[in-house]
């Protein structure tokens, strides 16, 4: 009988150490028959990476009824391509990712190694959804989004997603949420990205920080808008990138 | 008087040591100032990903006159953020990708480190363009590219792209090319994606391979049709990633 409850696989990008992905599985196992395939240490800004010039290797961490987890050497995508090719028997229902520590708005949604896990399960006709918070916190609560993700999760059991779409979910860094607002990518930009540093005399190395500049902040369409007004940001995101409005002016630059 | 000619700054995937970004710069150099800044060691399938858990590093190899060319430890992303902020002095006129050794065609933009190059560029507010080719050879002739090079990069320098547009052109296999076309993103997915094999008694071990099988290749709209035959495939691709159309009905959702 368990195996007509619905099959959820499960992904993140700071690895099975994280808070994160434990408390997602905890909230999910509720709805579903969960397995978790997770990459063996954090891999944030892996976006849509995958390990092309070595092997990878994964290994069963713990089952019990209604769970099993896993961890992996690969890229957070790698996890879901091999957990479709060598774990499942049947077509998951679902692919969750996150919760993600750091806010995946934006932007982000490009360099985001949650959304790499969502983009796979998308590319592969699977309803997928990305959960973050902005906030980096390695005990951050995630209780208050716990009500959330079981409705958004359930909605999209029940009513699907369109082909090659998938959410990209973010929570407030403030848990007194006011509710959802559904938004588009807000438009902008990191900045000063590199801290600029010495060593062994050597002054060419450098590590990635920055800021991020909003190019809309006060578009009430935008997900920064929700977020800095304590609403749940749900951006629908597509996987067929093509820029569709430049196909026709593209043809006149080749008559 | 130097100054007044386009900036244009280079990298891609595979390396400094690839045939296809030697080649670029060659075509490139009639053109513009050409900068490069490329990864030290082939970086396929880096996507869009970020060096984040380490310090990055790079270092000039070549000066002359009109070109300079730096190696970098960094993805391919990271190459074009760190040129920004460390080396040019203005806003490059033009990011340009590849040539990349394969095809970056359909689903591969997801995947691709040449799109990481131009996503990056793109997200920057600069026009970038991304070339592949379908022929994964060492010593692949891109000769027969050159021209068609020449005429997109000049095209895109004197009209511009749209902000958060860009273009994903690949070249097809066999040389004796048709013309361009403009094409979307076909639609389909790689399967049978790892091959399994053991090492020291484990078998848990897998290395990425599989086999690219398309879900419109019959549709003439597509970058494999025009790929299949003989066309160079111009996509047009968008950086932001909002699926408008499906937000008024995750609207209803939660009303």
């Amino acid at each position: 009988m368990d195996n007509q409850r619905p099959l959820i696989l499960v992904s993140n990008d700071d690895g099975l150490m994280a808070k994160g992905i434990n408390e997602l599985i905890k909230f999910l196992r509720p709805l579903g028959e969960v397995v978790a395939m997770v990459p063996d240490r954090p891999r944030s800004g892996a976006a849509c990476s995958l390990t092309v010039t070595e092997p990878i290797h994964y290994e069963l961490v713990r089952k019990e009824v209604g769970l099993t987890v896993y961890r992996c050497s690969g890229t957070p995508t790698d996890c879901i391509k091999l957990a479709l090719h060598t774990l499942l028997e049947r077509k998951p229902d679902l692919v969750v990712a996150g919760i993600n520590h750091g806010d995946n708005s934006s932007v982000n949604v490009h360099y985001s190694g949650t959304m790499g896990v969502v983009m796979e399960g998308c590319l592969k006709g699977i309803p997928s959804i990305g959960f973050s918070i902005c906030d980096h916190s390695v005990d951050v609560d995630f209780a208050p989004a716990a009500p959330y993700i079981r409705s958004i999760v359930q909605q999209v059991l029940q009513q699907g997603l369109p082909r090659l779409s998938c959410l990209n979910v973010n929570f407030p860094a403030i848990p007194d949420y006011k509710g959802v607002r559904i938004c588009r990518q807000t438009a902008g930009q990191w900045e000063h990205a590199w801290e600029h540093f010495a060593h062994r005399g050597d002054t060419h190395y450098y590590w990635l920080t920055g800021e991020f500049v909003d190019a809309d902040a006060d578009c009430e369409e935008t997900d920064h808008w929700a977020l800095n007004n304590g609403y749940v940001a749900v951006t629908p995101v597509r996987a067929d990138v093509t820029d569709y409005a430049l196909m026709d002016s593209l043809k006149q630059w080749f008559e």
